[in-house]
């Protein structure tokens, strides 16, 4: 019997990926989609590349009605509005998966002080667990509440977790140099996303200041429990999907082989985690379209670093896959249905 | 119980693209992957996008291996081989998709005179059935040996076909302006497929000399009994995937919407061609990765002229799904299936 | 001595394109910069390029102070603004230079019908000069206005005025099929010009309806003396920079060869229009960043059209640069002063 | 009166721009273009656009022709080649500016050892000028030969050598994240140019392997006996032109304005050398097709580290362009000379 789902924010990049994905999902029929913007226009006509693939049309959010049509929620809207939302969807008994910040914090104060709003359900803060799916996969099992991680994190934290917890690399003072599509920046207009702005061209952003640090270092210290300080910066690069996060971290260790041997066997339960074999680093198409993350790594022994490469895409694995991916633990259901896609390449 | 199928060509764009669909196809397994550049080599290591979805390896061309190995084969390869190979194959009692040009004209010598080959299997040129799949379902069903249409006739043909049997347009002195995307002139090397060469800049090319000029007038005159001459202009887009044709034709239509309902009549079957309602047209975007074809049209009554917006992915429609698609019928399968995924938009 | 020079909308892709080739201009210096939306800020805030270039600042539209500053004037502004303005700047004596479509028509009522806006200076319409310079040097050269024609206009008007001139095509009911880079849209924010709905992908708009279809039909006539009526498509192209025109014209003419020769010698003193030899076609990036006006043509005798291939920077050629060529004419000088720039290529 | 100039190997990319630029150079006559793989074509029909703008043919390369015609010599062929003919041409009193890695060492062995080639001229390492032109400039005013920098080392020495010489950062350890368009792999053929691969997708390449790692690491040397050992990591990005640096390096200082308004005294006399104000970062369009460097930079006071970022065009500044700047100071002409292009903005 399917479940019933919806999604809030549906006409959004991640909304939209979302929809794309839940309707070729086996298990999942959609019940219910949100959006303020397009409310009663239908899907195709908003996004025509779903023509004849979905027929519904974008309701206005009303959260009793959603709670009555759905079984699981998607939320895909501006920071701070999950939280406005998420205690009635939890007492009426549906589950909920955030891709927003709202809930990524343990502590409602680092979310207060670097997101500029003020926390309305501190105490789901504690309760929701921070969907890293190849890490946290039991406790997702059992959770309501789910926060799924930003996209940059995702990509970080993905080998950084795991090659700390198996001691090869130190994260405290980790330099993290990330490059994303312009679809991270979502569908509202802005000159940063303006065609001839970005075409044929790369630029550096919020240097020093983007949110996604702290995501990305309370996520080393709650899955390695290193305390760590780090260096992010994004950057925005001229093309439509993908992330590369490259990481440099001290290490010790010496054999990149080695390095990759213990990693492989790390993720082995995991499908959506694919290394490269030494010397080979991947690049942001080989995962377009689908929610894998391809890893490669080099030790750059003059320097005593590690150099690690990871992509994803960011609107699949970085956002709705990885949400989806959530969902299915959160239902009991094998963890890759419906996200079986390969990558489209080229 | 699975089809076994076989590749010849699987390294080229076409040939790796029906390793993707065909690895998700849920009756079909690969048995055969040929390729000659890249004989010995591991699909992973060749085409990274496929690590740990495919474990096979590339292998030399030895034609009654393949044969003793599959039921259906698609060749991939460089026009001028698949008639070398395909009277072995249909005699072992393989059914065979020919993605090349060596059998889409009944009449060999125009295949000689527009090819520059010598045909070799003249007498199969005959046998063989155009596999414009939404319009000759019923002789693809019975077909041992099937002619894939070049992307750009396809693109052409289905709207084209449709509203000259509608009655609707004159094919006859065509203008069609095409516009391709880079992918469509394969991985092989070349200045213009160099990214500087291309990136940022448009141009037209084999300028009233393109080989798919008689594949559009012998496709129209089969399909509808109009013995026409057109203009066909392709032009290289900086884009990797997609085809948009442009169709000018005479008229005497005056309503799109009577236009439009009427097309949607003659495709209600066909889900893979999709239309657009009256003032809307169709992007490439809102196909890619897809099978489907996307349809737009106005009628510019200033000047008597239909205009036709038609967009495929060529390497989908215009090449691998078409041909997924055309063995389905073949074997007697859902005619949609493995071919179920939506756009990937954007 | 220089020339002072005011650009009026300088914060537009067209305007700020004034401003470059203004600033390294030897004969002018800029006087006045007019944006309403950047209004007190450094060019070099708003336009990081123009650092250390140029050193001013954005000024609000004070008509008169403009005429006080001002010996000439370039108007960038949206259609409708220059229609009231222009009656003042050319009483003080101002020579005035329209980038905008207010005085491309002789026939007042013509842009109204299409463009939607009463005229309010319809008698400046007989009194503005056509700025296509290559074809109406002397009239631009003793006028006080001009209309600088559209970007579109201008592609296909240097062909198919010479050669219909020429006697080698007959224009009516031409088709033409053209292609634009997104800058052609403008700097101001909307879905169509978003990076993610543009990049890799190519999409027609504006079937039947596009506003320089007029501009085209009566610019043949102007200058030919032909009235026709045409088809014109244009198409939303994933480049910056850029326009291709594909035309399509009835013919008699036999010989690529002759006709090149004959359209050598028609533009043998317009070093801005260059020939490709026959069989050879150019792409946009052939002129990315120039001035020029680049064609190649062949006959496709088996339809008994010519095929005429058109490109220019559709900020340059198709805007500011043909605006500096006019305003060098109407100032006596050298037609290519400031102009001389080659094209950026890769 | 013209200085006669020649390039060796005009037909790469760095070649023709070259070509493009002394074409417009007023103090330069191009006298020898050689090309061994177009010996005999005229530049437009290799280069089309440059049809009208330069009236010659490639030569093949005949050094003793070279040294007959030239006053001075650019060498713009692979690694390996200028040190054959470096010593002929400056017996002859021909100066040469190199802009391959020959010379660039003043120890000929951490060459050999980086490149793979034994070196026919180690003496001339030691004479050759390192040709960073802002930093090295009284040194290449009296060079018969300069040694032009690598583009990533230029983006790189330029912020790095003065915020070092100011005491501002330790350029010990540092981290260099680099993400290069893709004309700095140049003009021949290679799957990692095709588009297909590249378009809409980022990788990284040559992981702690990069030959510019020792030129970054002796340019710190040199300009400021800081002897150090760097992380570079080079990223491929799609874009034609461009590089940007992103420079990661240990520093005490605090205040972002202090230092930017150091690093301006410092630069003061370098107008290709622009600063971005506090929170501002420059991106690679911002410097297309132009001498351009500019800079930005955050000091990250959560870590001690400071954050630079780095842009130049990588075929003007990375390539031709400082190559021009360094033949004017070598034969006494204004620095800037040839060089006044404004960046192509959008």
């Amino acid at each position: 019997m399917a479940v019933n789902a919806g999604i809030l924010g549906a006409t959004g990049y991640a909304g939209n990926e979302l929809v794309r994905l839940l309707s070729g999902h086996p298990d999942v029929e959609l019940t219910y989609l949100s959006s303020e913007s397009y409310k009663g226009s239908e899907v195709a006509a908003v996004y025509p590349a779903l023509s004849g693939i979905i027929d519904m049309s974008y309701r206005p959010l009303d959260i009793s009605a959603v709670a009555d049509a759905c079984d699981v929620v998607f939320i895909a809207m501006p920071n701070g509005e999950a939280m406005k939302m998420t205690p009635s969807l939890l007492s009426a008994g549906v589950k909920v998966v955030d891709l927003g910040a709202d809930f990524r914090f343990k502590d409602y104060r680092l979310y207060e002080e670097w997101y500029g709003i003020t926390h309305l359900s501190p105490d789901l803060c504690a309760e929701a667990v921070y969907g890293l799916t190849e890490i946290n996969r039991d406790r997702i099992a059992g959770a309501s509440l789910v926060a799924n991680p930003g996209c940059y994190p995702t990509s970080v934290l993905l080998p950084v977790t795991a090659l700390t917890r198996l001691g090869l690399i130190d994260p405290a003072g980790m330099v993290i140099d990330a490059k994303s599509g312009v679809s991270g920046s979502g569908r509202a207009l802005s000159l940063a996303s303006h065609y001839c702005e970005t075409n044929d061209s790369i630029t550096a952003y919020k240097v020093g200041s983007h949110r996604h640090t702290p995501e990305i270092e309370t996520g080393i210290l709650e899955t390695t429990g290193c305390d760590c300080t780090v260096t992010f910066t994004p950057h925005l690069t001229p093309m439509t999907r993908g992330i590369l996060s490259t990481v440099y971290a001290e290490t010790e260790a010496k054999s990149d082989e080695e390095i990759l041997s213990a990693l492989a066997e790390f993720y082995k339960e995991s499908r959506f985690v694919r290394l490269r074999p030494a010397g080979n680093y991947p690049s942001t198409k080989s995962v377009y379209g689908s929610n894998y993350c391809d890893i490669g790594l080099k030790v750059d022994r003059r320097t005593g670093r590690m150099v690690i490469v990871s992509v994803i895409d960011n609107l699949v694995k970085g956002a709705a896959g990885q949400a989806v991916q959530n969902m299915n633990l959160m239902l009991g259901l094998p963890e890759e249905r419906g996200l079986a896609a390969s990558p489209l390449y080229p």
